[in-house]
């Protein structure tokens, strides 16, 4: 009785789509659709006069179009979270970007992405404020014997005074995703630019560079049923990290070259990452940040010598809906592992992002808390 | 009979494609297609198992894929000229993105793009030599009282002599693009690194902004049968360009502020704004490229008071199939014209781009023979 009730319920306020659909902030210049409404729906529209069936593919469900007279088909999702997503279309069977859209790269792949009017969005909007730069830098890397892609924030006024220093946030995107993330749907240079405006958070230069194992060498995929965090995935990245981007990075740009003024971060396989390679790393970084990958623990404090004595900051972040459903083998509950953390001394920071999941707004949210806590000692 | 023999071949010439397709550069990481041959054809591969007709749709032409027992869908176009071309599948009337490739911005969309390897590639091509940097840059503009985004490219060293001043190139994309064209499509960065490198070309800076009429306020299309160049379109970059992106230039990068340092630069509407905007600021710019955007006459230069007393270089530029067969609205011939030019006492060049179009290989090969001519007075 509850479940048909139920199914009655889901019926009618799929029926009841808000008509308010405008054209998404994630939509190509010039194009009508995607458009998202006040619920939250995404409604894509693609012209194909021959197809079978076209469907919107978001959020690991597929929602089926209707085709008009004219060939042109419509349809839209059931509400979305706020914030981004990727998504894709599907067109007789073939899994395909929608050609109304922005592209981002995740998933392992370079397609569409749509944004979700949030309620706190005016955090990372373009205001006419001061702004950095991200700036886009090739090197060679003498570890992988290739030359290596990366983007680098500088925050407002790098190029004003000259003489100032500054310290260093290495900040790393998820499994199936690259480089691009932070910067284009993380939106890092319009959170600090608006942050720094405000006067919360201090000016600092952010580096983010390609973590995946793809592009190490040799290729260190971890094993079959090798435990989290994969060890050899984070080695890899770490020797690159270690020896090509921090002396590429205090080679090139004026930072302050010191583990007092360095800082990792990252999200899902970026914050396994940030916790193998700042645990080996006790001395070269004292602030750590951990979004939606794990958490450390007081143990992990203790068999790492150094680390208790260096660190500035332990921030743990999860999305609310992950706390929820917790992802299987990110070990303990990392809310009562920093909560302990914290007990035992260190200056550990545990954040929920409000109703979101392993996706990009609880990361934009959490480098918006992260941020204002670094460097300030 | 000819006309049978020509289509016999043309069958016998499709039918022996040479097997040595090669997974081309603007490939996704990880994926396989799209693939390039040494004829230059381009194969792609996607799964559409419910799929009436799959299309590659490339040069304005339409060539079908085949489907295999597993619903994978495979084919190749004609031989393509060396360099970028945009491109596009067609999926039961559906025109997207293929999935296997990256995505530019051209045609009034982001879609796919495609590298047919050339043979003089390593004007392009990226290499452990000194590397510039490519920056994202958003300020205001007074004069459409809104944001805007543009990249700027600086030589390598900028960073390391802070006592440095530089001169500028303004450098603008073609219509239907945007600021993205130069420094992704364009590899304005590599093809600058390697002539800094060899000596070639000296350092200097390179903006690139967006000078699409609808990003002007107020929108300013050409009138309907308004003669070329449209004078509106290239005034309302015109006003944009030395109001906003010329003083934001100027206080946010150590330039040398004066006409003498100053270029101007752009391929096809681009070319167009460039000749309207530095025959009507004689004394703001002393280096013009024109890159398959018509020339400029003798006239012009004697209705302009100061032009040729100012004027460094007039460097006009063509794709060799342009002049084969010329599109019309420009004018004269630009080779005489720039011929003339050049007997009536100006500093002209005139280059053709061997074997190719409209399209960006010309473009390319255009930055890569004016950047040297530069700055060197």
């Amino acid at each position: 009785m509850a479940l048909a009730a139920f199914g009655f319920m889901s019926l009618t306020s799929y029926a009841q789509v808000v008509e308010d659909f405008k054209t998404s902030s994630t939509t190509q210049t010039g194009k009508e659709y995607p458009m998202v409404n006040s619920e939250g729906r995404v409604r894509v529209q693609v012209a194909a006069p021959e197809a079978h069936f076209v469907q919107i593919d978001i959020g690991a469900v597929k929602y089926d179009l209707v085709k008009d007279e004219n060939g042109v088909w419509t349809g839209e999702s059931a509400p979305q979270d706020e914030g981004f997503h990727y998504y894709q279309l599907n067109i007789d069977g073939a899994s395909v970007p929608d050609p109304g859209s922005l592209y981002y790269y995740g998933a392992s792949r370079w397609g569409s992405g749509i944004e979700i009017p949030a309620h706190d969005q005016d955090f990372y909007a373009l205001k006419n404020v001061p702004h950095g730069q991200v700036r886009e830098i090739y090197y060679f890397s003498e570890t992988n014997k290739t030359m290596r892609h990366c983007f680098v924030y500088t925050p407002p006024g790098y190029d004003t005074d000259l003489s100032k220093r500054y310290p260093v946030l290495y900040l790393q995107h998820g499994g199936g995703e690259n480089e691009y993330g932070w910067p284009s749907q993380g939106r890092t240079g319009l959170i600090m630019d608006n942050l720094i405006d405000e006067g919360k958070a201090l000016p600092f230069i952010i580096v983010m560079d390609n973590g995946s194992w793809t592009m190490e060498r040799p290729r260190q995929r971890p094993a079959q049923g090798e435990s989290w965090p994969p060890r050899n995935w984070a080695e890899g990245f770490m020797n690159t990290l270690i020896k090509d981007i921090i002396p590429m990075t205090d080679k090139s740009f004026r930072t302050i070259a010191d583990g007092k003024h360095r800082a990792m971060a990252g999200l899902s396989m970026g914050g396994m990452q940030t916790k193998a390679i700042t645990l080996a790393n006790p001395d070269v970084f004292s602030y750590v940040g951990i979004f939606s990958g794990g958490s450390i623990t007081v143990e992990d404090v203790q068999n790492t010598p150094g680390f208790r004595d260096n660190n500035k900051l332990v921030f743990v972040s999860f999305g609310s809906r992950e706390l929820e459903n917790r992802r299987p083998g990110f070990g303990g509950d990392p809310r009562e592992e920093t909560e302990k953390l914290k007990e035992s001394g260190l200056n550990a920071h545990f954040y929920v992002s409000p109703d979101t999941a392993h996706e990009w707004q609880s990361w934009r949210r959490s480098l918006y808390q992260f941020a204002p806590l670094l460097f300030k000692d």
